[in-house]
């Protein structure tokens, strides 16, 4: 990677420069890996151990860290919350490696009805179909399938082979992982005879601004009604979003969690990876699921809720579990061993 | 969308109107968003106070309630089974619609050996391989990959980004949503001093009839004999079919769920999301796992099985869960207790 | 298939042949499906009886079973390992199928910078980013995509439909089956005032050689250093590996499992489906997890272990899974009995 003045990145972002702003800045780097021209971050005072061992050319730190950074030689930059600085930096560092020059490929397949504007970017091989609306500098990686009526706002990055179906929408500044599947038809059928009937999936998949879904997650169209994906909304990957499901603005999922149909989750929450949520329940704002946790029913409490067997060596396991069926016998008889005289 | 007169919507799917059959209907729609062009259903009488609030212009309904649905003044579809009907509604609804036009998109590639029946629809940038049959009525989206030798039935669709194996064969009618692999290696390995060694996978996979596949759904191909879906059977989302595994005609498997390999399902189950069945086990007819349930061992008998940790706050969980890696001893004390005198 | 002579498969793998080798062999089989012109294998004495019913040909066995597969009327080989003599077979049947010829198929997009060996295979409709180096005999299968300045080592597989992001590695002799994702953004961010500022993935990920990776299995870009899969890994399909995870060499893990981001495994793990591990936490070398479980905290001892709620039938888990909430109670009840006189 080519390498950056300190005082530019500064300029750009802030902050008080304690220090060389000549230092030649050629990565970002952790304080373990840092060296004289790595700039890291100090996170948090409990890694004050790290910052004695590190070799870092220059440390982004709260200002209660400033002595300590200059003791080790360092140079600092000072700021209220240096990793959220940190966040930034890796933003501008990214944006300085320039991107893909706006236009479509020539390989690209683009419905006639299809409008593109001439800002954004269609890769190699991408199908976009009929009516549907590409934003200014949006991005359309290659291999993507863009659906009928379907619409990217501006600034939205589709990475690769994303599908994204027909009539679904997704506004500004979104990021799309490859493999995603936004529209596929929600899993509804109706029982006859021991068979079941197909219910045609209607309804779209309606996502905000600044969205970002994870590799491989699917967003089930809706029945009748939409899917309705929040403002600043983060999926991580392998999720399922099943049909008519309502995420609140600002929540963020780990990866390989499930919602199930109909369920509507608040705003500002977070879901731990391979945690799973029935259908047709309510979360309010503000929840926390831990990992692997499975909600059955309605949370109406903001809050962090639990609820996985704490694992533990196989042996010990077998017994524990063992007699977990038969811990309501276990109750019946300490009761009547209370009830003795 | 356009709209439908109620009375070529009865003419089509049966059922008594009552009302006018002139009624334009413009959408379905949930007794909750239907307004006086939409029609609506009451699926179960539960809902009669949302049918109370609702604006619907028409209700598909059971006989009994039919004065309720006459009282708020709207029409009515009487039938003996209301979802059933919706259900079909859905799928005429969507007929309507039309479809692509059969034929083969230019940007397609076509092995010379492949034999595409001329009612069948190519997508833009599929590749079809060497000896592959596709049906007459199929659709093979757009980027979709259909492998050498491999057989599509009549009337099914791959819906965009699919892989289908080579050798591997659906039947007629079948939805294979975006991003689903079906064929690609089973998990089989020998140990060989302290190394895997490959079990290269010879079989293939076999699909019936009627039989939907969810988007990023894997199903592997068997090691030497083959991974059978059988006809009718329903699977959501990120579900993965291990290889050699059997699933029996009309069994509905939700979102995340996995079946390891080897293992046979019943007909006429349902398993629920992020369910997961160990190998090499038997699963009877008629058997409901729920979600987030662990199957380690054979079912035998038909019946609604569970065993997820019940969620709660996260601080009761932690005195729960704490406890509970000492339960084995906490039954030897009671048991002590119980044989004092 | 094409038949092959008996003795023409042991002069390749080794082995002692009792019985004809001019028998004609035209397929692998399990000794449940072996007809008399298959080939079978007896992995274990515990499957003795169903080689008392079996009609195979040939049976691959160790020495103590010799008697009892001539009893049959079958030739034998005899080895030490039966069951790494089938992997090997699997192996040496496969390649008698042969491969596609090398070179690029004409609808592939090649960046101009590219370094394809002349010796490798670059399929249908394949995209190859500019600086990407494919090395000889790997095979690039139909629709994968290969970032800018990736590589691929020799004898290589790509199986289709592979998405291998920019700047990532992997060694020799590997596979990735369809639908993979190498490199898609971690999951991170910092929180900033309610919303989410994205942390840019700057690391990327890097495989040994001999790594198999599953269809739909995701493995993220480090945020700053690389995430890490070491030589001999084999992943199933369906698994997450998030940014900056580091697996040692020869580790099986199955598929649903989900690593989250800079946990480090250990050399010659196992992990079950649906498993999962949390962030930041180290698991030693030969630790086994079973599926299912959920492991919190790091592991500093070889051995296996578990965490999943025995299932049981519905009415049964409600009756304990409600107790279960007040086990803690419980031990104070118990705990007050036993301080009784």
């Amino acid at each position: 990677m080519k390498a950056h003045r300190l005082a530019d990145i500064v300029a750009a972002l802030g902050g008080e420069l304690h220090g060389d702003g000549e230092l030649a800045i050629s990565r970002i780097a952790s304080l373990d890996q840092a060296d004289g021209r790595s700039i890291s971050f100090l996170a948090h005072s409990r890694h004050a151990p790290k910052l004695a061992r590190s070799a870092a050319g220059c440390v982004i730190a709260a200002v209660a860290s400033l002595p300590a950074v200059r003791a080790r030689g360092a140079a600092a930059v000072v700021t209220d919350d240096p990793y959220l600085y940190y966040a930034r930096l890796t933003q501008w560092w990214r944006r300085q490696e320039g991107g893909a020059a706006a236009g479509i490929h020539p390989s690209a397949v683009i419905d006639a009805g299809a409008q593109v504007d001439p800002l954004a970017t269609v890769g190699a091989l991408a199908v976009v179909g009929a009516g549907a609306r590409i934003g200014p500098h949006a991005v359309i990686g290659a291999h993507c399938g863009v659906g009928a009526q379907a619409r990217i706002g501006a600034h939205t990055c589709l990475a690769e082979r994303v599908t994204f179906g027909a009539r679904c929408t997704i506004g500004e500044r979104g990021i799309v992982h490859a493999g995603a599947v936004i529209g596929a038809d929600g899993f509804g059928f109706a029982p006859a005879q021991g068979r079941w009937e197909k219910i045609e999936q209607l309804g779209a998949v309606r996502i905000g601004d600044d969205v970002e879904i994870g590799a491989n997650t699917c967003i089930d169209r809706g029945a009748l009604d939409d899917t309705v994906i929040e403002d600043g909304v983060k999926l991580d990957n392998l999720i399922q979003v099943a049909h008519n499901v309502r995420i609140g603005a600002h929540t963020a999922i780990a990866a390989l969690a499930g919602i199930a149909g109909s369920t509507r989750i608040g705003r500002h929450c977070t879901i731990g990876g391979a945690a799973g949520v029935v259908g047709h329940i309510e979360i309010v704002d503000h929840v926390h699921i831990d990992a692997g946790t499975i909600v059955s029913r309605s949370i109406r409490q903001a809050g962090r809720y639990s609820g996985v067997f704490p694992f533990d060596d196989n042996a010990s396991w077998e017994k524990n579990a063992a007699t977990l069926r038969q811990l309501h016998a276990l109750r019946e008889r300490l009761r009547a061993l209370e009830k003795k005289p």
